[in-house]
């Protein structure tokens, strides 16, 4: 089980989320990684939480100005990076060369679709996970695992065909732990959520009520 | 065996070429389309030869300015279009909505990709041709049949795990019989075409040599 | 005056268009032009009505699939190119390149922006035309000129200190006579417009009642 | 006098060349800034120098996922962003929108342009200060202020008409104090550059001799 943490531009306190996700990581022995925006990476991982980019460029042959790049996120200690996020997407192209360079520098990637059919594309990649996210349930509070449980059913069995040892994340709208358990029930190894937490007035109790579906 | 000869910018006769293709295929009773600029499809079209459309943008929900529709080129008797060339790179999320628009249109799409594993992706969104291009060789009159067998014949297995029932063509860098041979050896059901023909200065003996191959 | 009539991609006959805005052209000695979809581009051109692209791409050094060139386009008759329009927003060098390759096929050129700052900017570029549309108003029905009257009068003062020679257009929500004499009052020098004639029952009684107001 | 250096993504030490920076900055009472990876912002900005960011994505009125925001820059002490670098560049409509959320949140700005026109367009929109760097010379180690100083003298002169308060910064091959003092002798208020200081094996000496040409 994975629960990924995207705090997107949320006005939010990243080292208040990171140490709770943290703290509870450790207690109940689940991976829970945290995805800020890039100008508090650092700060993050210094809080000791697996930490996460909410995307990364593909660096290519040439240097580049105002971009992030796999060997400035692995130095810094960050574990991996969300890629082709419905609110950041990449070419094709893009997403299949970012894989290999963060690869390279021994980064993990969560590669986020739409759908089942661009599920099966992006595992074709080879990323450490995928992501399914309708972009219309984002940030709905409305749970996909409940308003569209086909579409994750689907992307899981998808992925599976392609290459079963890639792990389905499921996003979009999930908020509590009935959310989780519903997604863990149609085959998602893991969570990817954003304002369920970074919009928490209490981000601690808000992550417990999500372990609670585990 | 499908021969898709893409004029790109080329400064050349897009109508004397259409004939000349148009002959030949019913001559030889092969599957031979010309995909002209976006201003020649009708012109191409009346022709009689099978058109094709270099691009077509994914049309949405709302009314836009300056792009080719799958309605105009459907109404203009256009066959299909190419989606995602390397000098026209789409998002993952295009390529999928537009083979869908494509689709509801009653247009076919051939889906360009670099390499085997961007082909798997191509594949899983269901087009109706994968065409394996390795960029560097685009334009190079080094076939990829000589140079890169391997990719070839990588992109046919990978095309084919994900859904044998979609082609594979063939493309950069080739411009006669002999390279059109090693492509059908290494599994290719077809060729795509550029520089070779649209740079000829007698297209109809080019593409004579081209099915000599088959 | 200079009446530019956008198509976009609107289900409509723009032949039927063309011909109702040649014929009220040459009756009343009033420059209008159409800009119908690029697959439309030469069958317009053949009514005898002035034809604009809707846009245009910058074409470089390189060969490119699937654009629309300046050749292209100057080669098959059209006059010019809208730039920039809010629904194909371009990078501020592409503009600058595009106007300059528009200018060497002897093609002119209106490029579109949202607001006085931005037409100064455009207007720095030196194209033929520049043409305010807050985005907000387009497609609306709500004329530009009564609902933001101060931003045509300042985009015509914005132009102005500039270089005073480009005329500026007004578009946005412009549908009838009245609309155009209150743009013409605020400093505007012609008219860019989009539904109010293409999704019109009757284009000819359509553009002569905007004609009108001149 | 300005002197800006942008860090791109070249594998340096900020830390060092920050601290070098500002203790020159001090001591010589220039304003000298240093603009780091996002990654590095908030360790740059504790050695005290004065920070800027590479790039900075307008933020509109939807959270997103993976981008720099003006209020991420401005609450880590950072003092502005470039933007519109050429190996960054933004839509016309973006640079405008970008420079009202950067004023908005108290943060400066360094519009980059190519040419003269460019550069007057960029000044319409009324950022902080405009930076000409010819493409072709960037990473040249060729200056600009030798080989095209022309385009430096026509952009102070563009800048000027449009608005004589907006100082143009001169970059693209600076890398010592003679190409500096050229610069200011063509009218630049200020200098941006790269891998003259990020490439350099000593950038404490490297600075010290570029600001032997103020």
């Amino acid at each position: 089980m994975f629960i990924l943490i995207n705090l997107k531009t949320y006005v939010c306190d990243p080292i208040e989320i990171a140490k709770a996700a943290n703290s509870i990581s450790n207690e109940l022995d689940v991976r829970i990684a945290v995805a800020p925006q890039v100008i508090h990476l650092k700060e993050v991982v210094e809080t000791g939480v697996e930490t996460w980019a909410q995307h990364m460029d593909k660096e290519g042959e040439k240097v580049r100005t105002g971009t992030v790049t796999s060997a400035g996120l692995s130095e810094a200690g960050v574990r991996g990076s969300l890629l082709n996020h419905s609110e950041h997407r990449l070419l094709l192209a893009e997403i299949d060369e970012s894989i290999k360079e963060a690869s390279e520098a021994k980064l993990e990637t969560v590669v986020c679709a739409n759908n089942p059919s661009q599920i099966a594309a992006a595992t074709s990649l080879d990323p450490t996970f995928v992501a399914v996210e309708p972009p219309e349930l984002i940030g709905s509070g409305i749970p996909v695992s409940k308003a569209a449980p086909d579409i994750v059913r689907d992307a899981v069995e998808s992925a599976g065909k392609v290459n079963p040892k890639i792990p389905v994340l499921c996003g979009a709208g999930i908020s509590n732990g009935e959310d989780v358990s519903a997604a863990i029930e149609l085959g998602a190894e893991g969570i990817l959520l954003a304002s369920g937490i970074a919009k928490s007035k209490n981000p601690q109790k808000s992550i417990e009520d999500l372990l609670s579906g585990i």
